[in-house]
């Protein structure tokens, strides 16, 4: 639809839960608890036909007995009691409501689809928006709220998360809290019968708190709107999408899930390409995602320095960002010639800059200050492995000092190993320095900041005017695409044509492939 | 040059330390303590040229004072000593030495070259073997070796790691040590100027301890005995390789680390997988390899049964799956009847089974039942996303109970999350089940498994016999390969005109290709 009345779920003054309850480890008691414990400073009325009183507190028995009409409705009772409510919430005056009961669309049962309409029925003379039905909830932790049976309740950031999955969103929520990593929305979508993608990218598009937007998607509703609004989120903050259902059986198995029906996975990555959006593949990806874009600098340049206490961990990072089409910093003459003064003959004498394996945290501390000051370098990846004849710990901190220091310019680091860098990453953490598992992640993590900043050079090109003489010989190009569709075999057509061509364009490609992140 | 007098390095019964220290935190004291605090129960002899004792043991002023000929010597002493130390060694009847000290032929100076090329020349008369130089050591838990400077000892076990930088050694180590896994070697090569890869795949492709090899590789020295040693090691085990520099900037890159000199990757790579190796390209590939091949059981059969609590997750892990061309289970139709029985109405109906969010432990066991059983299922995967409305730790108990109920299939598993999931993680590690952080890095561990299979068939086949009466066209087929070469424009030919030959073959690929593990 459109961006209408979602502000009463995202920013409600006053929030109702419909089945709210007091048995343990109940979806009911679990959304109220939730709704008080998150800091929502506005009145939660908890509604429930058999309860007057409910943890404490008053309860009440209907939505026609609540002291207000209240701003935001989450409903937790069974499938078939939704429709009513929603007529009721909506002549009360409600805007908004976030549908947790399952039982909708997603069964293949036909009652299910006929509720599903009922609902949308019940709620359009109102303008009432519904998120849901089958989802997690949402959360702002900015306002307050926490509308979902999440395990907990993460900080106020700048990373807003929209899933069609509430295991994913359960499962980021956890993963970055573990890293103090706060986010403005966690927005689960479940079976999108209203607000859908396009929706909430509009609206996360101008909410100023928001940073950066992450999307975990199984299909796309509405393609036009969703192209639209993903075009303009993107052209203001990165937005990176994981599309899951890239085969035909994972793609039977999304529609059995959230009853979504993907189409062909190469329409979707255009698509996204297109619309200036980066995607990536897998959870952990959507993970590093989160870590790079809450915790790392602007990107001002794309020279990558590694520094390193291993050879072979400097090797992989380079063979990572090549593969990604990254570019490794070209040291200037005068950094070169401190780091010959400082560093033992053995160094590896060029970017990536092996420190050697008896590395000290003051060589680490003069290495950096050489590499980080370069004016080749636009940003540094520093790496660890644990060895005995040094404190990792103790490098970890030199590190730490020199981010404080070089406040311009990207840093990333990954200590690498088990228990031993445990310690490291917990500092890395505090600090809000960006740390992965392996050398290779913290390339990714940089590549996002890279890609995003490539996305945005692309969204602002236009293609180049054609001379005003040309008269294209339609003919001789007929017969160049006939052969060339008769020399590729029916099977493999559409990928080895598709190939050569790309090779043989006479124009650079101005957009780059990011071909690892799919 | 072959496997001779190899068991003097990696089952020593006695061995000397040259250069012997009690600083702190130097190389030749962590190397000390390491010696004799991994439980090797043969004598250890310090030697230095400057004391009589070190850390309250006799020690040794040269390597004519020892007491008898070690059957291991490492060298820790300044490069320039070395060749004299070798002669002496040699003298003495020691057949084995690990030659921890730089400034050999990895140094661009010239000296560097002539001093290793001395140390061979002074160990060849006595047919003395020489890991390094410039390496971080050796490590046989089983023998109550650790030769190295690493920062500790790990647990004995079935898998050799045989790497080519040392700070691979330390991290895998450390990560390792984390999730409980043991070791059969730990071999750092540094230079290679004697004893190589090929030497050593020989080596552990007959120590029955040895149950899977893997190896990082920055360069292949003895192409011909690396090919033969390869081969017959990966008929008999698990063998998976990393080997980096994959871009000409990064082989740059290990030519300043190791002196290595890298060729063509798409060499390298055909290589790998002709001789039976899998290929992986990433540090944390190498990790899952390991948890994969020390807690893996093995494999019959390529069907995988994906049980979650999210669905999202199970798309995830298909998408995955489908990816590195494995198989997904078809549930029986007994199974599914009883699954109907079991699960509410909203589950998957197929595999993957969500058993939905708000799955309890016993639902998740009584699931399991049916699934493992099914005698379509080869392996089953479970998942777990955090909820709050069943303990995640509880379902992690039904699942190693499952785990020991049913010995004779593979059971993964990935409680994806951050905190909340810790303790459940620990709780597999200590029942050797095989724990992941996401979806998509447990199929790739099965896949290790598959892969394994897979290759292993592969090896055993023979090319098919060509008919009596076959009289070739040469002139023809000559025709083709020179059109082909003609079509192919010169920076892609190679990689053009193979995919196209490859594609119109006529007789199927036998060989997996593996291509997500490249």
């Amino acid at each position: 639809m459109s961006i209408r009345n979602l502000e009463f779920a995202l920013k409600p003054r006053s929030i109702a839960l419909i089945g709210a309850s007091e048995r343990p480890d109940s979806v009911g008691r679990t959304l109220f608890e939730n709704l008080r414990g998150a800091g929502f400073v506005g009145p939660v009325f908890p509604v429930n036909p058999n309860h007057d009183q409910l943890l404490g507190v008053p309860a009440y028995r209907s939505v026609d007995a609540l002291p207000s009409a209240p701003d935001l409705a989450v409903i937790a009772s069974p499938a078939a009691t939704v429709p009513g409510i929603i007529d009721e919430l909506g002549r009360r005056g409600t805007k908004a409501a976030v549908v947790i009961s399952a039982g909708f669309a997603e069964l293949s049962a036909a009652n299910g689809a006929a509720l599903q309409q009922a609902m949308l029925d019940a709620a359009k003379p109102y303008l009432l928006r519904i998120i849901g039905p089958n989802c997690v909830g949402i959360l702002a932790p900015a306002a307050g709220v926490n509308a979902s049976f999440a395990h907990l309740t993460p900080s106020a950031g700048g990373v807003a998360f929209v899933t069609q999955s509430g295991a994913l969103l359960t499962a980021v929520l956890d993963w970055a809290a573990a890293r103090g990593i706060g986010f403005s929305h966690l927005l689960s979508l479940g079976g999108m019968a209203d607000v859908d993608f396009g929706d909430l990218l509009d609206y996360l598009a101008s909410d100023e708190a928001t940073t950066a937007i992450l999307l975990y998607v199984e299909a796309i509703s509405h393609a036009r709107k969703f192209m639209s609004a993903a075009r303009a989120a993107a052209r203001g903050k990165p937005v990176i999408v994981c599309k899951s259902g890239r085969h035909a059986e994972s793609a039977r198995a999304a529609r059995s899930h959230s009853g979504a029906l993907a189409g062909t996975d190469a329409v979707y990555d255009s698509a996204f390409r297109r619309a200036g959006m980066l995607r990536v593949s897998a959870l952990e990806d959507l993970f590093h995602a989160v870590e790079a874009l809450a915790l790392g600098r602007p990107c001002v340049g794309e020279r990558l320095a590694i520094v390193t206490n291993g050879g072979g961990f400097g090797i992989l990072a380079t063979d990572r960002l090549l593969d990604e089409a990254g570019h490794l910093a070209e040291l200037t003459p005068e950094s070169m010639a401190k780091l010959d003064a400082l560093l033992p003959a053995a160094w590896s004498h060029g970017n990536p800059v092996d420190i050697l394996g008896d590395a000290a945290p003051a060589r680490y501390r003069q290495a950096l200050d050489i590499v980080i000051a370069d004016p080749n370098v636009d940003a540094t990846l520093v790496l660890n492995c644990p060895v005995a004849v040094a404190s990792s710990f103790d490098s970890a901190r030199v590190v730490v000092e020199a981010y404080a220091r070089y406040r311009s310019k990207p840093l990333l680091t990954s200590w690498v190993g088990g228990a031993y860098q445990t310690e490291s990453r917990r500092l890395f953490e505090q600090h809000g320095v960006q740390s992965y598992d392996t050398p290779e992640q913290a390339v990714r993590g940089f590549m996002y900041l890279v890609n995003y900043r490539r996305s945005q050079t692309a969204l602002l090109e236009t293609p180049p005017s054609l001379p005003v003489a040309l008269s294209p010989d339609r003919g001789a190009a007929r017969d160049i695409v006939e052969r060339a569709l008769q020399r590729c075999s029916p099977p493999t057509r559409f990928r080895s044509c598709s190939r050569s061509r790309a090779r043989r364009r006479t124009t650079p490609r101005r957009l780059p492939r990011a071909s690892a992140n799919r």
